[in-house]
């Protein structure tokens, strides 16, 4: 049921054409979901500039070339992640100004241009060179989100000064998105050294008892630096989607 | 080193008294902590209104006495969490005025009156009676922080219409601290009616194969609700703190 | 927002004193849980007979009272589980009719007699005399529930001629709740023999590297017998409301 | 020892050709499947219309094969589950009128039409679009069974309009299987809103700490929600048999 | 059923006055266990001087008792394992020829003394004086099941030399239990240097990573020395009833 | 330092050519292993009959040939275990007469007939087609070990009935190799039936929250029946190795 | 065997009164540990000075008190750890001399004044307040054992300006342990700042998703600087006798 | 801010010609890195002879060679670890002096001869042939950081004489680098052989429980023996760095 259809109803009950009690039926069976959707849609997708997003891993590239259509009709960016790459020329063809991105494995379609409209810059920082496609994940998301974005890479904790230099930029972000592997330490090093919110992405980099991702994830959970809050491993996407959230308060 | 001391090295230099290159050596030395420790007190804790805190657990009475006249000599006010209720006396016989919540363990010692200094209010949200604890930590600390807090108690989701007749509640906030043990799910369900940053606290409310927490803190790290971010089992602190810098970007 | 509340909102539109676009407005808003809590409790906790249930752990026993006072309201039976026996003189001090049952720590108080909805027999069997406690609260839950209940005890597979012995009985129950601590095998057995619904329960009876029924729990959800669904660790409530659901089907 | 030797057994006691001491050294080693067999098989497989399984996993095709033939003697029908693509070329050779449905690796072979014998509608729930596979093994196993089956896709909890939109169909299936992966809340928030057996089925869908399913595994057994039982991850086999016992219950 | 009414069944049929086809189904239903009850308390309780074993944990003395008096009746020797020293007194006070000893928690009530039916020898050996205690269960354990038993204490891999220097007695011996806390290498050494089964027993003897006794049960599980064999965590006796098995073949 | 060099020393002393204190230096310091080498080589490799074991996982084909290269001039059988099927043919060029069993991946390789030194009947039992690899490598390690051997397969406690028809095979058997995947719950149910050594393999064979036999392993050793002991997940061939020790004792 | 009666034999031989032979057969089962526990307690126990420890855990302060006399009988010093508050008075009434030090739950007696063996100073580090009594006792241990021991403490990540003020005292250390809980990232930070041995000790400080110290540790083993070892949860003694070893190189 | 910059700016306040005000502020914010940078580029890669390490895991070829030719402009012998053989050939087409080694896939590159700083020798001993390629990166890494370095193979602990035979070689050696898979129990028998520093290194040799490394990581951190630390499981590179820095102590 959506809004036209529940004008209609409450027209026939003003003309007396639909009695109340048939009309006290129909809308206490009301299906939720039209019209919080819509409250949704407005919020999160039908806004103007918002993009769709697609999770395309375990997608086949004709189910993701499928619901891009869908999107395209509603003029939206379109981000696409975790999409391997063997899946990329056939979506290519049907979307020509597509654009991948092989490192981080993200798909943009940009049906018009990215508007500004977080308030200050959202900074990604990380440990290592292995953790750059996490960063880039981040960074692309945080983009076409509409934020402005900075990046600080290499910058791990294992010659600090590296990162003790660059507290000028720290400083300035009004979000940080802090990316490491190994021992995950890095988001507690920057958030000692910042006033402002730092969001945590512990990644896969690292072997043995590095559990492919679990040690950085505890370490960050367990951040001696208060304001340190973590998404799940490698999630790139989602701490951007969070950064720019908090980009918007 | 401190900037008086600075201050005098760079006036001997001007008038000749300290050679270049002793200075040279000094400053090649410099401490830096005691440049930058000014700085993080500048920003963190001598900033007039912002509360000193100190974590309770693993410290004898005698040490948070000891440790809260040396806060108490600022005038700032003081924030004491995880501090078992045998130690409360011997504090209170020190620090009159300071107030004690059972429920939570916190203590709090106001030297002058909480500014409200956050922009807009952050919500606390949990799922049952028993997560009751942690929330009202979160609400203390996001108080003495500066921020208007509201709260919302026992609206788990195997009851899903209590959550929904709160949506404008909700979508009021500007944050959102959510709470919940068992399966830890409300962040999820909440982060998809809400286009606000969530920070979703895991409880060690549950038996079993709960693990402490354990099940409660990985739902959340899965929530398949974009914008959630997650902070350790049972840190209403620190979802309240990195509530309360979110709440000033 | 209440039913009535929805009829006069339709009446006013039907009248003219509404105009339509009001009435749209507020029905965009509606406040989902009020319909919606009325038909669960018209499902779930208003139909005559039907128990409501507290769970007792990490609650005071004048929260318990409290909640048990508001139940009484509505002249139901009511089931308290995992109430420590320290919290029982208190409550028993309101409610002197309740009976409690110190080994499975659950609290009965029936307002009414228990009338028997069920539609077969559900057979509660047990492993071994420890886990006795856990069949206990499974037994008197499925009771208040509605449901006849027999039980079978000390049947483990160490000594599988116990079991087979029993091989008319196990068949008659309509459902079969399978309670077993140590390498938790029992489930699988009885899967194999009878063709009904088995719901497994670990215990946390054991030792060493049986985790707390880790072990028993995670034997049962590999069970290589069919049919066989699993609820959490000494969850002999959870098992006995299932059980009493699929009797009713 | 089948029934015929039995019967030969006692009545050579009858005609005095056996003296009893001999029959009772017999009996006392009665072969105990033999007799318990032939009941399993009257329950289970030689019924009219029931299908024999085959768990594909780890057998190669020629076994496959060889099983299949030995129970199309018996003109069952034959489902075999977890076959990969590669192994059903050859059966196919041998098996015609096999079916493969490549998603979820489910093989059928349709001996005689399947007899409807299940009371009521089982409702296969899924969170997402990766969860299908896992669904569509559900639904073939249901249907084989004898059960009127249905679907209700992609209704995860993050977008909760959807699932509420659905109420109607929720509550009238007799017994819903839910399936989810991620943060694996779906079975929680759907056994909160209906009166109905809820058989939880974790999927392996997710990355990072969500370990091949065990988040959500571990928030299926966790849940708030009455009523709801779990089986191992990505079992939809497994579901769908325990719901099609409900469903006779 | 047991012998009895079997015999009586067959004298029917041979005197013809219960027909084939009555016995047929009476026999088809027969139950087992009382007929393989009688096998097991043949092979292992019923035989003059095995003896009872009752595992105390989880036990109330009461219970305890009862089921003493029980096994009393039959002039058994009876051994309680894992009983607590608050336990003990009332039992006592029933059977005064009880011997409790505290340190493995073993209560042993000897009805007529112990007859050796073990070929070899068991020798017991430890790793350190913290592990006395599992030793002590598994001494006394296969001491009342009718085996010569030895000990070897302190003798931990951190000082080889110990246990080099004994290995004429570690040769001597038909079966060995090794027990061992920390990291659990005794038993692969002791495996090395023998050529008899070795039964690895984990002790929960350590700290930090060494989980209770995990830590040791993986080092056993995992040994480089063939022929080693593994049971629980701190289970002495496990360990000496198979041991005993095994002095018996 | 072997045998011949130490009776020279001692000639040199009689003799009066090597001095006590010379003597006593190098005694001092006398090589351990060639003297404890000899004796394990006597009982264990250099005795007539025994076989060489090499484990083949991690090895070249290069390098497993040059082992067995030097195993051949003592004329030893030899055993290979864990020999992924590509280096076989490299191997089978060098040994023509070697035999792999691609099941398991055993090679074996026979210089001399095996003769038959174990006192009893190994039985080696398993739950499911899929264990019978395992099953092959530990009926395999126990031939050529010498004892005699038997199986019994596919007799897993779903249908415990195809087990309890096989209780006299069972009880004829002096050491039992039990194997299972899944709930692991075999050993168990054949500890119950018999009063023999059980030796229990769990197998990787299982899905999900089998944790490639984690599940299997700890339910083994949680056995709630007396005298079962537990080897490495898929070891047969350490579980033969150790049942042929107790086929010796 | 000591060496008395080695010369003893080999006196025989040479005079001719032992035969060749029989000198032959006693040697080769000369008892190892004889010759080796001279060795070994020349190289750490009878060397002058060189104190004697006791792990005080899980043993009874009578048993503490006996081994302490045999080793006062060698007028070592003597350190007892991990010994709790209530077993120190029957132990000071033995030895009033004896020295305990409750924070660490260290004991020492010391027989003679410590002689300072280590070439350089080992820095004890850590992180917070709370981890204190592992540096505690890694420091009283460092000390027994003849080093030059400082400290640093409460230089946690969180304001890494305290750490990076000490660098020259970090510096001037040859060897350092460094003590952390919670993210255990302070080693990793250090490790990059020296160029010394550092040994990481993980403590149980912290809470929730630490797991008792799990985290720590995983985030040292996976340290992305070179140079740092690990050691066990808590296990201030193990990093102060691995440093003072280090401190002999 | 380099030290020039620093002297300019010290001039300038000497001169007159910058004020110290704003001499103040610049040093305030004096760029930390760039004088401690230079300090550990002194101590660790700038100093004559020191090798520069990459980590070649997760790094393309491509990106290897980019920083192979930074550091080959410092004449720097280099160390590229967990190189993939595939990344070799385009590697060597641009160094052609690069030596790769398959089994430990370790290549060096080496610009001038090693010069032996150590003082001692590094022994590196390893139980099983499995665990020679982390042996050899160990000996690879020890030998370019300038150290005498010697190996003993293939002595594990279940032919323990094997081991024993090498004691004069083991006590020989001033730091031990112990490599084992398995139980990983050759760690704690070294360390109480020798008085020596021992780094155990956990392999991922094994398999079942072996858990990829974790049983022998565990073993090691609870080894029974003092003074043995313990580096992340296959890390040969990091035990011979730290024993590299111990033998310079």
């Amino acid at each position: 049921m959506n809004v036209d259809h529940l004008k209609k109803l409450l027209d026939g009950v003003q003309r007396g054409k639909v009695p109340v009690e048939k009309a006290l039926q129909e809308l206490k069976h009301l299906p939720y979901e039209e019209i919080d959707c819509a409250t949704i849609d407005h919020h999160r997708h039908l806004r103007q500039g918002a993009p769709e997003t697609i999770f395309g891993a375990g997608k086949t590239a004709a189910q993701v070339v499928s619901i891009m259509k869908r999107m395209q009709a509603q003029k939206n960016n379109i981000l696409v992640t975790r999409l391997d790459k063997e899946k990329v020329p056939p979506i290519k063809r049907v979307f020509r100004r597509a654009h991948y991105y092989p490192q981080s494995r993200v798909l943009t379609l940009l049906n018009h241009p990215v508007k500004i409209t977080g308030k200050g810059t959202i900074l990604v920082v990380c440990a290592g060179t292995s953790d750059i496609p996490v960063a880039e994940e981040a960074i692309l998301t945080a983009r076409i989100l509409g934020n402005r974005v900075e990046h600080l890479y290499d910058v791990g904790i294992a010659g600090i000064h590296r990162l003790m230099s660059q507290r000028e930029r720290l400083s300035a972000a009004s979000v940080l998105v802090v990316i490491a592997g190994m021992e995950g330490a890095l988001p507690s090093v920057v958030g000692g050294l910042v006033d402002r919110p730092v969001i945590a992405v512990p990644t896969s980099v690292g072997y043995g008892s590095h559990f492919g991702g679990i040690t950085a994830l505890l370490a960050m959970l367990n951040s001696c630096a208060s304001g340190v809050t973590v998404v799940n491993i490698d999630n790139g996407y989602g701490a951007a989607f969070a950064a720019s959230q908090i980009n918007r308060v």
